[in-house]
């Protein structure tokens, strides 16, 4: 079924192609982005943009070869300032050669593909008018999230300003005027729309761009942004299912949107928008993107996100859904806070009631009511595998089939697709997969029930003379139901992150399984019979995409509440008081029920009203993240490209004041005795004195031990640091070994989590398996991919 | 196309058919309907039941045959006691025989088959909170509306109670238990349901019927409730279209329902329900019905409205749904409000945007929001007349196709059965059909655009290189829009009624053209695609079925303002202020253009506000309807059959004092100088002393007096008689001359106009014709329907 939904994931392809710059001759230009040290730039400029043509100047002359003589000068794409220091530009292998040995010259890597990765959730994050964070952060009012995506649907209501007050002066971002878009589509919620085509313009010369603005026709950005900060919109629903008043986690934060997205987009136009972002005074950055370059120094929103980070901007990234394999994380940047997805405690319903009497809850998201009442049940063993047309033509008019999926392996969304043509009015689907759970396509009227359940109805076939059935639509049940949630996803992409093991990736889980949000009217939604496709101005998605903006809300309302706080602060209130356990109190699973590691889940589901007053707090100051890069083995220029040389790296450490331990031990042979120790600073947040005691789940064949065993703490802001040693003797079956510490205020609330991954060492056989896997993903998603990047990973693992 | 909205009704057709009855040998039972006068029961009998019983064993005895001596005594189904006297019982011909010599026999006819004929509708009719009969009448406050139908679905929204006061004392119905009905569904809104099935189950014997109780699982009922009394509800629609609040006419009435209708009803069944909402004590009966039977004295809804008249009960009455011929109105109760059906001012959109950027406004019903958008549209004349599934199958992928269904006469339901299985995504239909409509029926997404407005899609289509079009759904628009309002209803059944000519019918139009109401949501609504069909507690029907029950609920909210008022005063008070002008100032129109006659509309539009203060009223007394039954040429026992010996016959008149005028003029040749004198009074219910003088519009080739000219009321109540005297030179051509005579207040506020009908006689040819179409009509939608009716209409034309 994976390849099922990627074939779909297919039909909305990139109407470009970025393939040419793969196997490129010397002379032929692309886009390369170009890292400068601006240190370096003679005080006779006046500005970096100058400085930079000047270069580019001197490298066409320098560079200039017979074949390339009649070109004009390398092309500036753009300039950057803000987040880092450099440029675009399309230039020749010669050209970028001779521009390496221009002075304050850092770094160079080609413009990449960047791929995309909604509301019930806010009341399952247990956000509320009455108490906690809502009220306390004035529901993020002011602050100012930057939505790095396709753009923004401005007409929807979710973005009507209503209730917003004046626009802080501080902004200094704009509505830039474009296709379908003019300034008065800004609004106080939508305080600036901007957008970015000039990389992906320069990477497919005379292509035609549709939609030059910032107006999104994809829909992807218009959802994201529409769950961080929406506005409150009532009587919205999905075709009747999840009906309710649609609000984004922070309903009073603005949105400043950066279009960089244009049915994929480029590393260029991404870095930017970021860097624009980071220019006008955003406060924290949403980005649903995933890029496939693993190393950070090549990784355009690694580098970006450092120099947001600076500027104190806290930086939400969504994990990538490529789940469920280890290791599918494809960067897992260190300096951002990087987001899981999982379900909500909504189930949509398709209740069957047989003719017996007895009902059963299975799922469905058919969009319409259809009327299935007391139609004959018809359980055809030839039938039931429903995998053609043909087959299915055989089925009795005005009938209920059941199809067994599980019998043939059919698949769920070919089975959908060959029942429209059918006579049957109805169908009950057997099958145990879970993919069905995040999707929103289901065209045919049915419900889908799990073997278990399944059992009962064909009882009832086989007992009754004339079986009937009725099905009930557009059921939506909350709570613990059906199912407990959350969930992990299993699309979600688990850790460790491919470019860096030492921060242990996903650092957090927030709800991401079709979340209702608003998106663009205009898309084709989901198909209702054989050819026809309904649109709406909201709808469910799935993805970390969708995950990743709920942490942006609450990162801004944390803003909100703690001006104060740091980013690092921030994250550390959100993952040091988030939630390991569901809602029936036993650990997050997995949805094949097994538990969820941290690898999956981070420190567990995000939990906004205790992230309010999180008693103690791991901040990191900039200068500790770049001691970090500067400990990863980079060379001089890959880690200049990172922290640029405002840093210095004379104290290089591992050991950042993070959340969360990740102990790898690389060579581990099994039965080894291995160490590892932290060293770990945390600031009490909480109102005056306080004891913390700590409590740790022990990971299997791992001793740890903490000094000191008690945190004293005398008055509010005081620090107070402890090691924590880790022993491990090997176990090299299974290589990641869970385990926690929180520290538990004495008379007091407050508990301080941070999970634990012992890990022994790189793993080559699963993750060469895993890459074949993915990469057979990513083709079908993204046909120019090339295989330099899959060589690039397995050199990396 | 009539054909295919009645093959349509044709799979809605009764499960059972009481044809046996009609070639019946003398010793066969079946069931009659018994008439008796209750004068002649002797004193020994407790009650009118015990009469009847003794009657019919005294009828065993003597009609006692050796064929028959084994059978039991005659089986008494109902008697009957409020509306009138006598009872149903199933007896052979030779049983009947002898009945008929029994004392008190009046008159006996066999049980026959009735067959049932659908809310913006409040705002079009004027009525407000802010003035006029809302506030007036307490909206409806306490009045009681008797619906005869289908029983009710009763966890409708519409249905609460929220609001209504305590049920009045004097109240005597009852919430009869039944099959999925106990009674407390019954509440302060249903105040009674009942269920009548003793003659359905007589006339089939060991049928199954289903749902024994006064649950509607048809709908019909449940729609024609709401429309008259429905509570408010929000945000309720027809899948996106007409959204709003529902509410009925009479929102604070209550209902008391009464099931006679098992898809499809029967005479003696009727004739209880009626029989027991006279008992119960309802105010106004609300009966959306149609009866074959031509003649007034065998007519149940004609024999039990006189019986309710009498009780003070006002009867409101569907035309039928026969048009658009004249004499398609099968009875035309002269003592009841026989209603025609018109649109309103609401048009559903699908609205047209071609690439060029011309929009068109054109009709769509199609149930759900279709992402049409900027899609290839092709216009392919081999394609065009899409009549069939092999030809659309050739229709190109993901295309809008232009469908001409003008050029080889194709039935829109065709081509909309054959476009779900072609891999166009949507369809532009050319077409001229009225009828489209009318009808909720849309399956496939499309937009319906006359032959004039395709001329612009086809200029387009043709000069364009690569056309395109967008079609926007469930788009509903107000007021004047695309066609004035209200245009009368092209199947709403046209006058003289069949049954008698002396009095003009329809008496009145309201809306009755795609009307929101409340329905069962278990019955299938509007399908989608090939194979699925939609529910919903809100659907659209269009009837004068729908008709009725607004003008049963204005008759409620008049009762409740004015509760002295006798049925004929109310009644008065509708027509003489109803609109012969539609919201453009222009005479009311018909489908095609031609300006309606009273044949038609009758008075025309109801118009509630203006009927709470018509200024004159036209009463007569239950003796004057007698006095006009006595003038008809009926024998004495079908005189008695309607008036029962209540009332004697000595002052026969055909001149009733009604609120409108007919002059027929049987045997009239042409040239031929006809005269006829009409005496009228007039009561004045305006506020103290008035003086009217008359307007006239004069029918073509006559010449009309009136004496005297100016109406001089020195206070309220006053009384004036005044003469209206036609002369007619008779044209053979056309037969129906229309005309109006208007009283208007001088120095005042108040008009009551009258309708003026001028006939030249029977019209054979004519009415020939159209029996046959109507028969043709008929056989479809009945197939029990049998040729000696027809001989019957025969005979009466």
């Amino acid at each position: 079924m994976k390849l099922i939904s990627n074939l779909v994931a297919l039909i909305l392809l990139p109407w470009f192609l970025l393939a040419h710059h793969v196997h490129q001759t010397s002379a032929e230009r692309s886009t390369y982005i170009v890292h400068m040290d601006k240190s370096f730039m003679p005080k006779a400029f006046s500005s970096h943009h100058y400085w930079y043509s000047s270069i580019l100047k001197s490298v066409k002359s320098v560079s200039q070869t017979s074949f390339d003589s009649d070109k004009p000068e390398p092309k500036l794409i753009y300039t950057y300032d803000n987040a880092f220091h450099g440029f675009s530009v399309v230039i020749s292998k010669n050209e970028l050669e001779a521009l390496k040995r221009s002075p304050g010259f850092i770094s160079a890597y080609a413009d990449d593909i960047i791929t995309p990765d909604t509301t019930h959730s806010y009341k399952f994050l247990n956000l509320n008018t009455a108490t906690g964070i809502w009220p306390a952060s004035n529901y993020g009012k002011d602050v100012i999230i930057g939505v790095i995506d396709t753009g923004i649907w401005p007409e929807s209501p979710s973005f009507k300003d209503d209730g917003m007050t004046e626009i802080p002066a501080r902004w200094k971002g704009i509505c830039e005027v474009g296709e379908e878009f003019n300034s008065s589509l800004c609004n106080k919620k939508i305080i600036g729309a901007r957008y970015f085509r000039e990389g992906i313009r320069a990477a497919n010369p005379g292509v035609t761009i549709p939609m030059n603005s910032a107006r999104d026709i994809d829909g992807h950005g218009t959802h994201t942004a529409s769950i961080a900060a929406g506005n409150y919109v009532d009587s919205v629903s999905f075709f009747g299912y999840a009906p309710g008043t649609a609000r984004g986690v922070a309903p009073r934060a603005r949105l400043a949107v950066y279009k960089v997205l244009w049915n994929g987009g480029v590393t260029s136009d991404i870095l930017a928008g970021i860097d624009q972002a980071v220019a006008d005074g955003v406060d924290i950055l949403s980005i649903s993107l995933s890029n496939r370059n693993t190393n950070l120094y090549e990784n355009p929103l690694a580098i970006a996100s450092f120099g947001a980070r600076e500027k104190g901007i806290l930086v939400s990234l969504s994990a990538g859904n490529r789940g469920s394999g280890v290791r599918t994380i494809r960067s897992g940047i260190p300096w951002g806070v990087v987001v899981a997805s999982g379900t909500v405690d909504r189930w949509f319903s398709g209740t069957l009631t047989l003719g017996n009497g007895k009902t059963i809850i299975g799922w469905s998201t058919f969009p319409a009511r259809a009327a299935i009442r007391n139609l004959p049940l018809v359980y055809n063993e030839t039938l039931s595998p429903c995998n053609s047309s043909s087959l299915l033509s055989e089925a009795p008019d005005q009938s209920i089939i059941i199809c067994n999926l599980t019998m043939e392996n059919t698949y769920f969304d070919s089975t959908m697709s060959y029942l429209p043509r059918s006579n049957a009015r109805a169908a009950i689907i057997i099958s145990e997969d879970f993919s069905i759970l995040r999707s929103n396509s289901f065209p045919f009227p049915g419900v889908v029930i799990s073997p278990t359940q399944a059992l009962e109805v064909t009882n009832y076939v086989s007992s009754s003379d004339a079986p009937t059935a009725t099905i009930e639509f557009q059921q939506t049940i909350l709570g613990t139901g059906p199912r407990a949630a959350p969930v992990l996803s299993e699309t979600s992409s688990r850790g460790p992150g491919l470019s860096y093991e030492g921060i242990l990736k996903p650092d957090i889980m927030a709800p991401g399984v079709l979340i209702l949000a608003a998106y663009n009217p205009h898309v084709s939604g989901p198909p209702i019979g054989n050819n026809v496709f309904l649109s709406g101005d909201y709808t469910l998605l799935s993805g970390t995409s969708m995950a990743c903006p709920h942490i942006s809300g609450v990162a801004a309302l944390l803003k909100a509440a703690h001006p104060d706080w740091s980013p690092a602060a921030i994250q550390s209130a959100m993952m040091t008081t988030a939630n390991p356990l569901d809602n029936t109190g036993q650990p997050i699973r997995e949805d094949d029920n097994s538990i969820a590691t941290p690898l999956g889940i981070g420190s567990g589901q995000v939990d906004p009203n205790r992230a309010l007053d999180p008693g103690l707090i791991y901040d990191a100051s900039i200068q500790d993240i770049a001691n970090l890069v500067c400990s990863m083995n980079f060379t001089r220029e890959q880690t200049q490209t990172i922290i640029r040389s405002s840093y210095n790296c004379s104290n290089p450490s591992s050991d950042l004041n993070y959340p969360s331990f990740v102990a790898v031990f690389y060579s581990a042979e099994e039965g080894m005795m291995l160490t590892k120790r932290f060293v770990r600073t945390v600031t009490n947040v909480g109102n005056g004195a306080a004891i913390y005691k700590y409590k740790l789940e022990i990971p299997v064949n791992t001793t740890i031990r903490i000094r000191p065993q008690t945190l004293v703490f005398r008055k509010k802001y005081e620090k107070q640091s402890y090691s924590l040693t880790i022993r491990y003797k090997a176990d090299i079956e299974i290589q990641h070994r869970p385990g926690s510490v929180t520290w538990i205020e004495q008379n007091g609330n407050h508990t301080v989590r941070s999970p634990i991954m012992v890990s022994a060492g790189a793993d080559f056989s699963a993750s060469y398996i895993m890459l074949l896997i993915d990469n057979l993903a990513v083709i079908l998603q993204v046909p120019s991919f090339s295989s330099n990047n899959v060589s690039i990973f397995l050199l990396r693992t």
